[in-house]
This record gives C-alpha cells, structure tokens and sequence, in this order.
C-alpha cells in the first residue's frame, strides 16, 4: 500500500475485543464490507485498510494505529476528512488523536500560504508576540462597528477579526461591514502610522465566500477569518487555493471537544488545509481545555512538520489583559494573544484599555 | 425578539451553577461578550440570546432552552449552525438536543424538494417500504463497480447508492463511475421493466459537486448521495437549490455521535436543509444507537414538521435481509431499507439474494 497514511484512534474497549475492533475501523474506514466478500487482489493489497500496531494505555483504553490508502482521499480535503473519521465518528467510544500523511498529501493542500513569516510581515513585527481583538457584538450597524474598530486600532492592535458570529446579517450584510470597518483602521492606521489588519469573517457557500473575499480585497485587507467546520472543509481548502494573496486565521467554532483531538483538528489539519493562524480556547477562560492540550496545539499548529509554514497559535476565549504575561511565559512569542470581550467591556476607554493590552505584550520579557 | 428559534441543550452541571451556565450559553450562542459592556437597545432587546426555560432532567443533567433572534442566522445553512452550536460544541458537557425554528427559517430553506411521495414516485411505489443496497467497495474500477450495480439491480431493489467512501479517486472517477453505472442500471432496468435508481456519491466543493451533480443529470439520474457534515452544510444546502430537480439522499458520516442528538442533526436539519432520505445506523448493527433514538430520528425526518415534506428515513449500518420484518414491524412501511455489504458477501449469488431480499421487503404484511 503506497502511498498511505497512519491514522490513530483512540478506543475504550475491553481487552479481548480490541484486536476484532482495531480490524473493524481498519475496514470501516476504508472497504466498509466484509473483506471475505472481496475478491479483487488490488483492492485487498491496495486499499483495504490494516492495522498498524494496538497500545494498551491502560484504563480500558487503546491507541490504535490504522495504515489507510492516500489514494482513498482522493486528494480532497472534505474525502479525507471522511476517510479519516466519516462513520468511524459515530462512535461515542472513539476517537480521533493522530494523522501522518504522506509527502503527496502535504502537497495536495500546500498548507499556510504565509505562516507565521507572513503575518509578522503584515504587521511589522518580526519576533515580538503579535496582538489582536474581536468586534462584536453582532447586532450591530456597520458604522457602530466601524466605530469600535477604529478605537480598538487607535489602541495600536495588530489583528481586529470580526466575530465569527458576525456573518451576512440583515443589520450589518457583510458587504456595508467590511466597507465601514476597513475604512476605519485604514484611518485610524493613517493617524498612528500602524499597520493594524482588520480580518473580517466570511460565512456561506462557496460563491458567497468568494464574494465576500473579492470585497474585501478590494478594500485592501489581506486577511481573513473563516471556521471551516462550519464552511465546510472543501470550501475552506478550495478559499485558501483561490486566494493565495489572503491570509487565513482559523475559528474553531463547530470543531466539537471529544471526537477528533484538538491539536490534531485546530492544529494540524486546519493548517495542512492553509490556516496561516489558528484561534483556540485557552485554559481557564470559558473553556475547558487543559494546559497540556493548549501546549499540543500550539506546537502542532507551529512545529516543523511535512516541511508545510508554520501556523500561528491563538490562544482566546475569554482571555484577559492581566493574563498577558503568563500566557507569554506559557506560549513563547511565536503566538497572537487574543483578549476580545474584556476589552470591550471598557467602553468609552476602549483605546486605552487596548494601548495598553498591546504595551504589556510589547513591554514583556524586554 | 422576533422572529426567534428556541433551542434545547443538555448541560451536565451541579444545579447550584446550572442558572449561570444557561444564561452563559444564551450570551455565547449570540454576542458572545459580557452582557454590561453592550449599551446599544436594539442589541440588547433583539439580539442577546434570553433563557427561556431550565428543567431538571435527574442525575445532574438539565435540559436548558434558549431563544435566539433568527436574524443572527442570516437564513444561511452555516451560519445557522454556527448560531446554534458553534462555540458551545467545545464544552464536552453540553450536548444540542432540540431545536424549533420559526416559519421564516423553514421558508428560507424550504426542506426536502421531492419528499416521500417524491422519492415513491421515482421507483413506482406508492405505498410498501422501499429497497436499497450499497455500491462498493471502492478501489474497484468503473466497469467492475457497474457490473456490481447491474446485478443489484436485476435482483429489483428500489435503490442503489454508492458508499459513501466513493469520491472522485484515480482509480474511479466520478465521472467514468457513474457513466458505467448508470449505464448498466438503466439496461438492468430495461431487462426486468423495472425503475432501479442509482444514486452516486458527491464529494468536493461547490464547483465539484455542481459538475457532478450535472454529469449525473447527464446520464438520466434522479437522486444524488451526499454526506452534509463532510461536504459542509452551506455547500448541502446551495446544492439543493440549485437542482431542484434531483432527490437527495443524506449520509450521517462525520455526524459524531455525542455532541448533537441524532434525530436533530440527520432527522430535523438535514431535512431543513432538503434532504429527501436520511440514512443511519439503526440498532443492533455495527453502531450504538439505541431503539429510542432510532424512533425519534424516523419520526424527526418524517412526522409533521413546519409544513416540510417528510423526508424518508433510512435505517442501514449492518443491516441483513434477513432482519427485514422485525425493521418493518419497527418502523412501518415509510422508510427506505437498506441492505448492503451482507448482500455483496453473496459473490456470483448476488442478484439472487438481492431479489431474495427485496421480496421479504415487498411480501412482508400481505
């Protein structure tokens, strides 16, 4: 089989059926029939998917290793998704932990079009930990947001990202959005002499996002937030390759907690697929992953892996300006901090209170 | 607020935290920031999600009902999604379980566009349960995969679908799959009088799907397969508008099995969306479903739902002919029984077993 992937799954399973289980993914995820009633050779050699090793990890629980066939996912983002996890996800007891593809499908998607290098260039910063905040609340008219937008640029921010539930709504259509926004960090930009990037989220089918990618570029924004389980992930590959002018930063809205591994999903995936950035709930906000897992994330998002850039972690999800420090001591400055509610619950001193968010993370670690 | 959807989430929580944590999921399913720091009316008074309803199911879970504005949705599929469970996918405690959208929704996607009746009409049945087998294993070529269709067919079942794992690969394309398969059901069909329709399997973005969907149309095919959870629901839902003509059969892959209720995700919204028929794993196969959840699901996709037309629910994952009377004892005869790999263990006895199986289907209650 050549080339192939290894996919690990782990499994809560009693001891004597994890072999027959093992078997049973190896097969589900690849012929999904009875492999007896299979009598082409090329499809038993070449396809049917086979088990690479089992690992007791104790506890009833198994880390599996399946070995499946590159040519099975068609070199298709939303196929391999399927082959990875399409009806093996139905299991409550299994789960999705670890992908090695091989050299081809690395080159299939090309990963982040600009990386880390990329987004330190848009901002002018080419070591320090990067900035950003989140414009809501959706509701909003364009030129409310507008207004927030400017001050959270006049506050020196590198990245504003629209919200991710900021999408095509009839009190703020992207369109009117993405004008009133634009022009006012381009202002605010022009006072200050910054280069803050205002990254507006893109929602829809594959025509809409095209749209909304056109519009704006046309503005004259480079970079863009998109949630590819919501999208769905064809569109989001299809996105990166149609744009390859735009950077990408990734939300993890619908990427669920329990079936697929985070770093594995908001880290690897979403940046083979072209995530030049990838948002993730930092531990202790308003989620519950652990420390160890934000410290996979970032590493799998960053890390040297299939000679793809290097994506950006970005740790959020009710993050506060007081915990600037710790998250640099935790994260390292190869990392955007994003603190977004808490700033705006600044009100009038909206400006202030982002300045100086922004002059911790400079002033940190000088 | 008004137009608003009601949304029902199980949340694991002590009851001294569940009053916080409901109105937590109302502000993160909608503006997503503290409440206090938003000081425009409209906002507060339309767009903040409101608890509606806390109810103590036992055992420290409680069913929590939040209405959100419909405007949030956009009245786009995604978008949709994202409203209703895009952040809070991420708690492993909180599960989506219900939701009951306005009229306006239900307008903007317009449900299922042929429906039971239509899906009846296709295969000449206006009344006994349907038939149905599957199309693999992929890794064959074309021609081996249409001889496969051609015997299934002869053996007279209503439908045939490709698996779900069958894309657009090197070793069967797309459009060499279906012009070989829909050549050997149609002189199947030709042979015994019969009205087999062979369903292929979509996969890609938007352009992809819209040029297979096209090339099916060429080859005279009436019903399409697609998996809305791989393909990405705004893509499912732009399909479905744009062939209108075309009957669509859902696949649960990548539908997980614990972060939304079964019935809700592949009986309510793949519905909404215009799925036509819903396949699922039914009890005792290859997948945990329990017998509740399978009845809920089958009545979700087909009981009285919003003014949409039912939608046929398609109970499959292991199942054999030879459990064709106690499924039509569970669900009756509105329901679409498929049958898949166990037939194709039958080898060069093949259509014998599929006639053998479609005649307990049609014989059953006579």
């Amino acid at each position: 089989m050549s080339p192939s992937l290894v996919v690990t799954y782990h499994v809560h399973s009693d001891a004597s059926a994890i072999a027959a289980r093992a078997q049973a993914i190896a097969v589900e995820q690849s012929v999904e029939m009875p492999v007896a009633a299979i009598d082409d050779a090329t499809v038993l050699t070449e396809i049917v998917g086979r088990v690479d090793g089992i690992e007791d990890l104790g506890d009833g629980r198994f880390a599996v290793r399946i070995r499946l066939a590159a040519a099975t996912t068609g070199f298709e983002a939303g196929q391999l998704l399927n082959m990875l996890f399409g009806n093996t996800s139905i299991h409550p007891d299994i789960a999705l932990v670890d992908v090695e593809p091989p050299p081809e499908l690395a080159a299939a998607f090309g990963g982040p079009r600009h990386g880390i290098a990329g987004l330190r260039r848009r901002v002018g910063a080419p070591s320090r930990a990067l900035t950003c905040s989140a414009l809501k609340p959706q509701g909003l008219s364009p030129d409310a947001l507008a207004t927030i937008a400017g001050r959270l640029a006049l506050g020196g921010v590198d990245f504003i990202k629209d919200d991710h539930g900021l999408a095509d709504q009839a009190y703020a259509p992207f369109a009117a959005r993405v004008a009133a926004c634009a022009a006012a960090v381009a202002a605010a930009n022009a006072a200050t002499g910054g280069a803050t990037r205002y990254a507006p989220s893109l929602s829809g089918d594959l025509d809409r996002l095209r749209r909304q990618a056109r519009i704006a570029r046309d503005h004259g924004l480079d970079t863009l937030l998109a949630a590819p389980m919501i999208l769905g992930l064809p569109a989001f590959a299809a996105l990166v390759a149609d744009f390859p002018d735009m950077a990408f930063i990734t939300h993890p809205a619908m990427a669920g907690a329990t079936a697929i591994r985070p770093p594995l999903l908001l880290g690897r995936l979403f940046r083979l697929f072209g995530a030049d950035a990838t948002v993730f709930p930092h531990q202790g906000g308003r989620f519950g992953y652990s420390a160890a897992t934000c410290r996979d994330l970032a590493e799998a998002a960053r890390g040297d892996w299939l000679g793809l850039k290097p994506c950006l972690p970005v740790p959020a999800g009710g993050m506060t300006a007081e915990r600037v420090a710790e998250m640099l001591d935790f994260y390292g400055s190869e990392i955007i901090l994003l603190v977004g509610g808490s700033l705006l619950a600044a009100g009038s001193r909206l400006t202030e209170e982002t300045a100086a968010f922004v002059q911790r993370v400079h002033a940190h670690g000088r």
